[in-house]
């Protein structure tokens, strides 16, 4: 394969799902409060039907609709109350003719009542109420089924859980879900530089940033890091580590040392591993370019370039997609904050280019402002909100042009 | 305190910033890694320049510039390479005039040198280099400080820290953040008719839905649950749990029990606990119109509606402010997807309107549809993606016009 022979990222993406549509994640049965952001593995359907008796929506009075037929204020119509139903607990009355039963908001409307009169438009007279309004067939009262049939589908395969659907599954009586394991990942920092993050920086050194900045974006992702090491320039200790790194892991991501420079080692290493070995080097994005995407055994294999703000792109234009759509296969499409352009631009670099972005939402609508500055990696991660595309089909970005925003987590 | 005297929703949210802006929310130290949306307590400073060196950005050779002036393809300047640094590490050497040092993308240059040309006009002839390109003074380097100084601020007190920011923090050496302690909080339910998730229902039953929409939700927002009781109605059992809850915790939900109906304890029983207990029943929003806001102790207690998509959105509408921007202090404002409306609809209710929505964005552009039905509970829940306010001064809604819509997490 020749080196930087460089891919559009849609073709990229595109050869990561043919390459592991197949991969099988296993999946785990997790407790309904810890599923929030997981992805469910099966369609969920209801075991009953929802409500499964019929239940008032009101505090009133259950009664034939036909006997409040033509009531009004100046015209009252008299019921006998029969009784009442209690709130959390079934009841053995069954409604006559001419009687009313008294039922609170969510309570059971017993046999023979077709409908439920509201309280406020109700008298009591002594064992009689006096109803100046009529009600119609079925008014106030939710039937057996109506919310949820037996065995419909209420939420389906593939939807990562957010906490609405908690409650929904709460309601249906699901406390467990089965869903997919957390897929596995180990992030390998590679270079003669780097140092601990705790460590005083003597000369020469930068702290490995990027194995922070991937942890937490994989955590937040939903995935497990199961390993993560840092691992001078040689090329047996990287190999080793690797090794052992696929052998165990879904996702390998080797951050640096993926430049064509002096210590370029990364594809050869892992194609010392065998085929297939490194199947792209070099996306068309910017920054991000220099990114490896390769296979090794079953695990997708993943070189990441070392300077912090390309890692980052290049993570969530490439590896994040990868993980939510090939491995995890969600449904869900990523959500983008509409802005209006804050600057203008142009680019014709036959890439898709990214823009880290603050969002200023001062006025009436979103702008998205440029951070940026000479090298400024950390102002640039701490003081964009977010990220803008501009697709490599486009020539730039005017002022005031609607872009989309994806923000950070 | 009158019963619902209905209160605006802005109204509210100043009474509970004016009642508890005081609160003391303890602050604790934690791992960078687990810092992720927790929000910090002080600004963070930078204890170093970054870069400490100056660094270069190319692989090449670092000169001195008026060295390269005039040179060209036609007509090289030829310097004799006096060394190389190497990445990761410091160097004594010294440029002097005539000579070029190789520099590592990322490494030292060294002194006496101020630019680096890249290694792409540059031509090896055994000691010498030919340079085909001039370079203009500091072209190719980062300088010390460019980008943090030493003390700057380089993330403001009240930011909830994202993915991001990990990464400058790294970059500086902060491991550990001062953050401020997760709310604790209490979520009772109350009501003769709930029962465990688990349970088989019988006749009258309903499950205890709210406790976990309400865990889920609060988990997200960083609160921290210490806990979570369903009592019956009876008064003492309730008001014995309430004076426990409050002892412990920052905030206390109590769900169910407060529509003006048949076993409408709740804001008795918060009085009974002493002043200034209630501070408002009612609230004019839609749905979760019979919201109850309290004190007691140094305690907010919230009185939510029992209907879980009343729940959720009194929740979202009161509680979740409160927590983020009262308690919090977060800066960061919630950002909206903006839509256009797919629906018509009339209000003219007096309150502040929230519909739940799903999200097409099948097109252009993202479209909100109306997720409703009769007494549709968990069709709401399970099939919208999140809601859009339709505030009080506002006569409608036309199909096509922007709305902003707050997706659930």
């Amino acid at each position: 394969m020749d080196m930087f022979t460089v891919k559009k990222r849609q073709d990229v993406l595109s050869l990561l799902d043919e390459t592991f549509h197949n991969k099988k994640i296993e999946t785990e049965t997790v407790d309904l409060l810890s599923s929030v952001g997981r992805i469910i593995c099966e369609d969920l359907h209801s075991r009953e039907n929802v409500p499964a008796f019929r239940r008032s929506t009101v505090d009133g009075y259950a009664v034939r609709s036909k006997d409040t037929v033509g009531c009004s204020d100046a015209l009252p119509a008299f019921l006998n109350i029969a009784g009442e139903t209690r709130m959390g607990e079934g009841t053995d009355l069954t409604l006559n003719s001419f009687e009313a039963i008294y039922v609170p908001t969510g309570g059971i409307v017993p046999s023979g009542a077709d409908a439920v009169v509201m309280i406020e438009y109700t008298e009591k007279f002594d064992d009689d109420i006096a109803i100046s309004r009529p009600v119609s067939q079925r008014e106030n009262i939710v039937g057996i089924g109506d919310d949820v049939t037996e065995n419909e589908a209420v939420i389906s395969k593939h939807t990562q859980l957010k906490t609405q659907h908690v409650g929904a599954l709460a309601a249906l009586g699901i406390s467990n879900v089965s869903v997919y394991k957390k897929p596995k990942v180990a992030i390998l920092s590679t270079g003669d530089e780097l140092v601990d993050v705790n460590s005083e920086l003597s000369i020469g050194k930068i702290r490995d940033v990027n194995a922070y900045s991937l942890n937490s974006m994989l955590n937040v992702m939903g995935c497990e890091i199961i390993m993560q090491a840092r691992i001078k320039d040689d090329f047996e200790k990287i190999k080793e580590t690797l090794e052992k790194a696929t052998s165990q892991c879904d996702i390998v991501l080797i951050s640096g040392g993926s430049s064509v420079g002096n210590k370029d080692m990364t594809p050869e290493i892992i194609n010392a591993l065998g085929d297939p070995g490194v199947l792209v080097h070099g996306i068309a994005i910017k920054p991000g370019k220099p990114t490896i995407v390769a296979k090794v055994r079953d695990t997708a294999v993943f070189g990441l370039p070392g300077h912090p703000a390309s890692c980052i792109i290049s993570y969530k234009s490439v590896v994040e997609p990868f993980i939510k759509y090939t491995l995890l296969k969600s449904q869900e499409k990523e959500r983008f904050i509409k802005a209006k352009s804050g600057f203008q631009m142009h680019v014709s670099s036959g890439r898709d280019v990214f823009y880290m972005v603050s969002l200023d939402d001062s006025g009436d609508e979103y702008v998205a402002h440029p951070v940026h500055g000479k090298s400024g990696m950390i102002s640039l991660l701490s003081k964009s909100d977010g990220f803008i595309e501009i697709p490599m089909e486009k020539e730039g970005l005017q002022i005031g042009e609607e872009v989309r925003v994806q923000l950070f987590r």
